[in-house]
């Protein structure tokens, strides 16, 4: 069984509740990762729709950090079931606190046809002449480098060098288990800020909400993103991220509203 | 008081629930809009969160389609609370079905700074000199239009002519209320579906997701609106919008997922 699905296991803990440990290995800094967070959710919700249903729009409201190597419980319920589409929403709470609100969509992905409109790959160097991604260039512990793989573009990994808010690279997961629509999921919050790009190391910019988009399931190997902030004001910003499979398809939309600490 | 803010109105049903009636004012042939639906739900959690309060980031998973000209409940509850954020769940159920889970974080906009990194408004003709939205253009009565006024670029009006997916107009009410950051969530998703401009007239194209991001309050006036589909695979496609008001200044983002019933 693979790192990433054993750690989002959950444990039926009675009607529409499961239990589960926030793992440390998925921090950034101190912080259990977003991505990973929604992914124990999605673990409960996948569990309450059919088995071939993949998560097509899945929502996460991030009310207060998550804590790290910790028990939590995870709540959810169908709220829309459907032939086609099946809606459900979660909470994930720790301390009896809720820490992510949750709806999510799900329906079958299946066979790709060939889509009418798409978002080409950009043309990047290969992994292996990419840079891993860095806690120190990023002015934070990563923890979370343990289990997922991430190469950048060489002109995107000095921080505050680049000119532009934009995060292009490689991601996979360490331990060799093959991306699916869960695994998107995961990706879609695997990158650094693309903010860093632009302002250099800002430490934790904490997602208050981000909503993915699973447009196909993946072919296996390295998945490539593109994450680009155009939008900084009040301390908040807009980052929209692209993931496209080894074979150049597009896979995933994402959109997160994150809060910048010190921004500049 | 507006025709919005009446048509929106709720009437206090007990604890966390209220009732209203989904106006045929709205309709997009017979069903509701997605953002009048979406607005009778802000309602609610506006009740829930601090007067000054903003809506900054709004989710909504359209479950089934609204019944028009029929009553609703609205069921509302705090799941974060905050000093600066708030955050809101909320369901919209007609015939004791639900119709539209939503999540929604508050806070307040306040006065603006400049913005780090924006977006700039396109240059288009002004409304005078732009094409007023037609039912009969897009194939589809469009009772709405009494309500909202809604002016395209020449070259984004006529029908699948021109070569892209994209949608560029003017936006206010009809009967002179300014907008604000409510208005701006109505106007997210009050134009026609952009891929109307490259595939001609496709009907209704249901919103299965929708998520605005408010930026800024909008100074009076009309809003400036370009949405642009990029990505249309499978039946359903993602659209991105932008929303500045009248001294150009970006006010909301949004994006949603759609189903298309015909493509093509």
């Amino acid at each position: 069984m693979s790192q990433f699905d054993e750690e989002t296991g959950l444990l039926p803990l009675g009607d529409e509740q499961w239990s589960g440990h926030v793992h440390p290995s998925w921090n950034i800094g101190t912080n259990p990762n977003g991505g990973y967070l929604l992914s124990l959710v999605l673990t409960a919700l996948g569990r309450l729709v059919p088995e071939h249903h993949d998560p097509l729009a899945i929502t996460a409201h991030y009310l207060r950090p998550g804590c790290s190597d910790a028990p939590c419980t995870v709540e959810a319920r169908v709220v829309r079931s459907g032939r086609n589409l099946n809606s459900v929403r979660g909470t994930l709470s720790q301390d009896n606190t809720a820490r992510l609100a949750v709806i999510a969509t799900f329906g079958a992905l299946g066979e790709p046809a060939p889509a009418q409109l798409t978002i080409p790959a950009p043309s990047i160097p290969p992994p292996e002449q990419c840079v891993g991604r860095s806690g120190q260039a990023q002015g934070i512990d990563l923890p979370i480098l343990d289990r997922l793989e991430v190469r950048l573009h060489p002109d995107d990994a000095k921080a505050g060098a680049s000119g532009h808010a934009r995060i292009t690279g490689w991601v996979r997961l360490r331990d060799g288990r093959e991306p699916d629509s869960r695994a998107a999921v995961l990706f879609a919050d695997a990158f650094p800020p693309s903010i860093f790009s632009l302002l250099g190391p800002i430490g934790w910019v904490p997602t208050l909400e981000m909503t993915v988009h699973v447009r196909r399931r993946p072919s296996p190997g390295w998945m490539l993103g593109q994450f680009d902030t155009r939008d900084l004001a009040n301390g908040h910003l807009v980052e929209d991220g692209l993931l496209w499979d080894a074979a150049g398809e597009l896979v995933a939309q994402v959109r997160q509203l994150a809060l910048v600490r010190a921004p500049g």
